[in-house]
This record gives C-alpha cells, structure tokens and sequence, in this order.
C-alpha cells in the first residue's frame, strides 16, 4: 500500500520532502571495474570484447561473430507474430512522422551594421545504439531510439545488444530492422560501449552513444563521455496522476500500474482534490493487482515507492508536480488544459481521460525517451535535435571591422591577449 | 616551428592521422580527490567549502563571507578603464541580440487520424555558472555563458569564482554584473561544483552547471552530471585556417598566433593549396611571435602543435577539415562561400579576410564557447538551447484510442508489460 499524504496534515511539507528526496536505485560502485574493461577494450580491442562476452555472456564470439548477419535479422523477422510486426510498423511510422517535425533550420541574416550571423544545422556521420538485452530488450525501446536518428539524416548506426547465452530476442532485431539500423553486433555491457567509443577491429568507432542500460553501462557512458557525446543516463522511471473528481478510478489505478510493473524501483503518484477518488483509485489499484503477472514488481513499487496525495484544490497540485519535475505526467481534470500550461517542469504531458502514458510509451508518435528521476528540472526527452549539431558562421567586411574592431581590441588587451587584438588591428591598419 | 605537410608526400596519410590523434592534453588523474571533495560538500555542506578554500585559495571565508556582496561588485566596477566596460557592454548587447534569435517556438499540431501532439519549452529555474579564477578569468567568457542563459529567461543565475589569497579581478565582476548574473561566490575547484550540485547552507542547488575549469573541475562535472545537468567538458582548443593565394598571409599568421597565445595545449593549423602562401604565412608568423608578450605560450604551441598543410587543389582541404572538426574554422578563399557549404564537422565558421576568430571571441554577438578537440562530430556551441527544455505533449480522444490502441496493446503483450496493455484496453472496453 502506497503512502497516503494529504496537504492539510502539520507534517506534510516534511513528508512531500521525504518523498522528493527518496533514494529509489541502489547505486552500485563499478566505476574502477568498468574503467579496467574499457582500458581493456581501448588497448586491445576484438580480443577484449570477445573475452569479457565470454565471460558476462556465456558467448563465443569467435564462433558465431559478433556482427548479427542480415540472414539472423530475416530469420528473426519471420519468428515474430505478424500482428505485433504491424503494430510495430504502425508504430515506427507514427514516430517518424512526428520526429519529422522536430528538423531544426539554418538560418542566416544581416544584423544592422552588416555583420552576417547564422547557424548550420548537421546530422551526426555515426551514432551507437545501446539496447540492453534479457527481459529489458524493448522492441519499442529500439524504435524511439533509432528512429528520431535516422529523421536527423545519421548516415550509420551501429546497435549493440548483448546476447546471454547465445539468445536474441527476434522482435528487437525486428524492430531494428524496421527503424533502419545499419549494422547490429551481439555485444553489450562496459565492453560494448567501450567498443562503439574507441572502435575496434569489427566495430568502427561512433560519435555518440544512445540508449538505456544496468549499471555498468551507465558508469561507462559517463566515462567515454567527451570521447563521444552521450544521451542522458537513465534513470528509475516514474508517473504522476493529477486527477479531479472527475476521472475514472479504475483507469488511473492502471495508469499507476503500468508505470509499477517496469521495476520495484519506478514510482507511481497521485494527486488529487478528491478524497473520495483517492480511496476509490487506492481500492482498484489493491484489485487490479491481483490479476497482473507482473504483480510481485508493481506491488513492490507500489508500497515502496506509490503515494496518494489529497490537496485542497486542484490548483495545489501546480507546485508539487513542478517540484516532482516527473517524467511523465497525466492530467486528468475538467480544467486540465489550463493545469497543463502552469506546468514547468515534466518530460511529457498526457491531456485528458483518453491518454493513457502507455500510448505515449508505443504509438502516440511523440518519443518515450524522457528525463527520469526529477532530471526534467533541466532535461528534455530524445529527439531530432540530440542526432544533429550546430556550426555558429560569422562573416564581417572591412565596414564592420571598424565598428566593432575597437571593442575587440579593447576587450583582447583587457584579457592580456595582444595577439588577439593584434589579429583584429592588422586588418585595420593594413600597415600594422 | 609547425610541422609542414603536403598531400603529395607519400606518408602524408599516416602523418595527418598522427595529427588528428595527438594528445594535446595531459589528462591528470584527479577522480577520486574529487570524489572525496565532493561526498565531504555534500555531507557538510558550507563547512567543508569553507575549509577547501582555506587549504586551497588560501582565503577565509568565515571572515569574508562566501558571497560577494552588491558594494564589492560597484567597487570593482568603479575599478575598470571606462572604455573597457564600454566595450564589454557592446559585445554584452550584440550576444544578447544573437542569441534571442535562438528562443526555440512552441508547437502544437493535430495528426490526420485527430492525435494532438506538441512540446513547449521552459527555461531551468537555476543555473550554476563557474568561472576560473587567476589569470584565466575571463570577463568575455562570463558574458558568452551567462547572457544566454538570461535570454533563456533563467531566473536565477548563480556565479562561483575562486578568489586565490582573496583577490578577484574586477573586470570578471564587472561582466557579471552587466550579463545580470544573480549572486556571485568567491569559491572554486571541485568544492564549488559540488556547492552547485547539491546545495549548502549558504549556496542554494541548481539544476545545470556550466563553465569551464582546471581538471578538478571538469572531472567534478561529469560525477555530477545527473544530479544536475552540465555542458561540454572543454579541451585544448583550436583553430583551422582554410586560405587560398587570394588570402593575406599577415593576417593568417596573426590569426594563428591569437589562437596559439591561449596555451601551450592549443592548436592552430593551416590548410592552403598555395606553397607560396604557405611559405609567407610561416615567415610572418616566426616575425610576428617575437613581439608577442606571450611569445613563450605561443610559440611552445606553435612548435608543438602547429601545422601547414598543402594540398593540391582548394577543395582538398574539405575533407581534411571535416575530419579535424575544429573548433573554430576560417575560410579565406575566393570560393569561400561554397566551400563553407561542404563543411560538416566545425565549431564556428568565420568566412572572408575581415572576419579574425577574435571578432568571434568578443564582439561578434555569436558565442565563443564552442566544441573543442574534435568534439563538433557530435556537439554545438553553447546557446539559448542549453538553458531550455522541452515538455512533450500528447492528446487522444476516445475516437483516436479506438484507432491506435490495439497496436499499442499488441506491443505491450509482446513486451510481457500487461498493465501497459490493460491500461488502454480498459478505456476501450469501459466494462473491462
């Protein structure tokens, strides 16, 4: 049973703090195993990639190769269930089209002294794809990571994906081949990254690392960062409801489900007006658990981490969800368009009875990606603008040097740096 | 004396990728004095800063106070050359012009099947900013980190300084106070990043840190990163002149000396298909480096990192310079403008003879903060766009549900996330 906190309580600004600040992932220190791997992978290459699969994979990468063959991808497309394939397809489109919209433009113009100013907008030459393997390999995952990169133009992506045990799962090479990657290797782990960073004999190197991964992965991804770019560092996934008298209870107990059975880590939270729709939505949550396979992980999330907020108004709910800065958030409320607006801080909003976060997570066509663990406070979700990057371009003529030159001469002297003015001079006194 | 290239040498190949990899930065291991700087701020918060900055900057800061107070900064305003601040104002103006062009729109669309999708953007409420202290304090530098961030519409702006022996240099105050920064404090290194991250009793948290810094500083970021957001970890930097035999080789060598002037770890390079240009360019920047006050700086980096390259034809160097990606790129060539179009990988163009990079450093109204050490394959210079982040936001009626909530319900079953399925199909079979 979730935590049930409501803001007429004396102590409730203590225990909303409490809950702000609860700590929902055990932070494990690999930092020295995974900097010893990637040294490993730096110096040696193929030979370290195939000894760490071996031993974390079970896997003989010398036998099976560790580039997965167009062969493996068909065979795999054609195990998969055509209906899911078809919602999958639906669900690459959706994305693509959406993302579509996300191109940023060049721009060029003339400021009133003349000076030209501009930006370039190009796409990455290579991106690596990081997709967990085991029961966390999301077919979906692959889409909302692959696809936005592709819209931006990247002309190579390279997935990795580790395979335990010699097994893939047939969706996920599915899904990747529906998305356009170009390359898929059977790796993954600090291994991985530390292939897709520095390159090796089979994997060439990539400019930027995407995509969710344990512990290892993380660490590793912070440590090749500056080497190559990297997405944000994921998080434990969380919802929050904010809810009027007028929602349905049932729907939003499986809203707070479906965001409970990801892991005992994620966080499912309430807020509410309505006392009577909290004690409605805490009954079905308790019903509609039973029936769940998942129900041992979304019950533990649920007790652990769930919370049922009652506040006076619903205006109330404005601040809290700014402060949670969740990564997604529903509105679910007759005045829910002017709530949405006063929300500051949130990865998506899902408007109204009829959106389910989970339509979001697959078919909605906006990307699932999104900033966890209050990092939305300065984090956007993926998309377009994380697999395309800017060129500033300036250009003055004589005219302007003289107007502006004096201030850059002026500033370049002021710093102690005579042979950036003297640059600047030069051109002015062609005699200097 | 550079080293001198030509693409006609037989090793030519092997001695351009020798370039691109050479280290130009020797990486101190720093990691864990920084972690334990950072766990001890963390835990004891003003206590622990105030200690750092005794053994440290050899400042007390139990006497001074933490935080420089509005009279200190009026005091070193009324400290600075009239015509300084003048000039600074100036470039403050032209970045500020700038970057308000880079404000990203909010957008909301109806797909055809009725699905509305959008984003909408929000400034982060707090931004950190580190400023290094000494000789490298550069008050342009605060100007192009913090006016952004004021565009962005960024309410509070907090600046951390180090003050070495309790000296500040007033012209950094001065800029602050014109870009609008918020408060300023008189700490650095690790111990203030971690003030930023985390908070203390005197330094309120923020959401995002940028700025550049020594090696503590950099590896204090990227632990951070997460709590907070960061932005790039800046290396050595760079210029990459493109000229052909129309260009001034006085100019060209000014340029390259204003670039080797900043360390001995810069680099500066030039590409040109004319060996005459080539020949004067080097002659110039020998007779110029000796009246450089900063020949010594300078000239280690000219010697050390320095490069001509000749190449057959102008339009070899296109390739060339998309595989150094340099931070900052000149293009003097009477086909200038078309060869700015082919390239990919630059931090900032700076196109024709009256465009020197320092324009760009100061006065140009672009920023100079920008991707160093190859990093433009991947990232941007900094921008209005670093200061935001985006909300996504997705709407669905009952009818839009009934067209693409199977498929959505077909990918939660395959991905075994049942209560992802049943959290639409329960809004579509309103009994179920």
């Amino acid at each position: 049973m979730a935590v049930r906190l409501s803001s007429k309580d004396a102590d409730f600004e203590a225990r909303f703090a409490d809950l702000l600040a609860q700590k929902r992932e055990v932070s494990e220190d690999v930092d020295q195993a995974v900097a010893a791997i990637l040294d490993d992978v730096r110096k040696h290459g193929d030979a370290a990639v195939i000894d760490y699969s071996k031993r974390f994979d079970r896997i003989d990468l010398d036998k099976v190769g560790m580039k997965v063959t167009a062969a493996e991808i068909a065979a795999a497309r054609a195990e998969c269930d055509p209906a899911t394939l078809d919602a999958l397809t639906l669900a690459r489109d959706r994305i693509e089209a959406h993302h579509a919209k996300q191109m940023p433009s060049d721009e060029t113009y003339i400021d009133p002294i003349g000076v030209e100013l501009g930006h370039r907008w190009t796409p990455l030459d290579s991106v690596g794809l990081y997709v967990p393997g085991g029961t966390a390999a999301y077919p979906s995952s692959v889409l909302m990571n692959a696809v936005p990169a592709k819209v931006a133009g990247v002309a190579r992506l390279a997935m990795v994906v580790p395979s335990p045990d010699g097994k893939l799962a047939p969706l996920v090479l599915a899904a990747a081949e529906l998305a356009g990657v170009d390359e898929v290797f059977r790796i993954g782990g600090a291994q991985a990254v530390g292939a897709l960073a520095y390159g090796t004999e089979t994997v060439a190197p990539v400019a930027k690392i995407v995509g969710p991964g344990n512990a290892y992965v993380a660490a590793a991804k912070r440590r090749v960062f500056g080497t190559v770019g990297i997405d944000m560092i994921a998080g434990p996934s969380e919802v929050l409801v904010v809810a009027d008298g007028s929602a349905n209870p049932d729907w939003i107990a499986a809203d707070l489900l479906a965001q409970a059975e990801h892991d005992a880590s994620a966080q499912s939270i309430l807020i509410t007006d309505d006392e009577a729709l909290a004690a409605a939505v805490e009954r079905a949550v308790e019903g509609q658990l039973k029936t769940l396979p998942r129900e041992e992980i979304a019950g533990a999330s649920w007790r652990d981490h769930g919370a049922v907020i009652v506040v006076a108004a619903i205006d109330d709910a404005v601040p809290l969800a700014n402060r949670i800065a969740a990564e997604h958030l529903e509105i679910i409320a007759e005045d829910g368009d002017r709530l949405s607006r006063e929300i500051r801080h949130a990865g998506a909003i899902f408007l109204g009875g009829h959106t389910p976060e989970a339509i979001g997570d697959y078919v909605g066509g906006s990307n699932h990606v999104l900033p966890t663990a209050r990092t939305a406070r300065f984090a956007s979700g993926l998309g377009v603008l994380d697999f395309v990057k800017r060129t500033s371009i300036l250009r003055c003529g004589p005219e302007q040097l003289r107007l502006i030159g004096p201030a850059a001469i002026a500033l370049g002297e002021a710093e102690g740096l005579q042979a950036h003015a003297r640059s600047v001079a030069i051109r002015m006194n062609p005699g200097g």
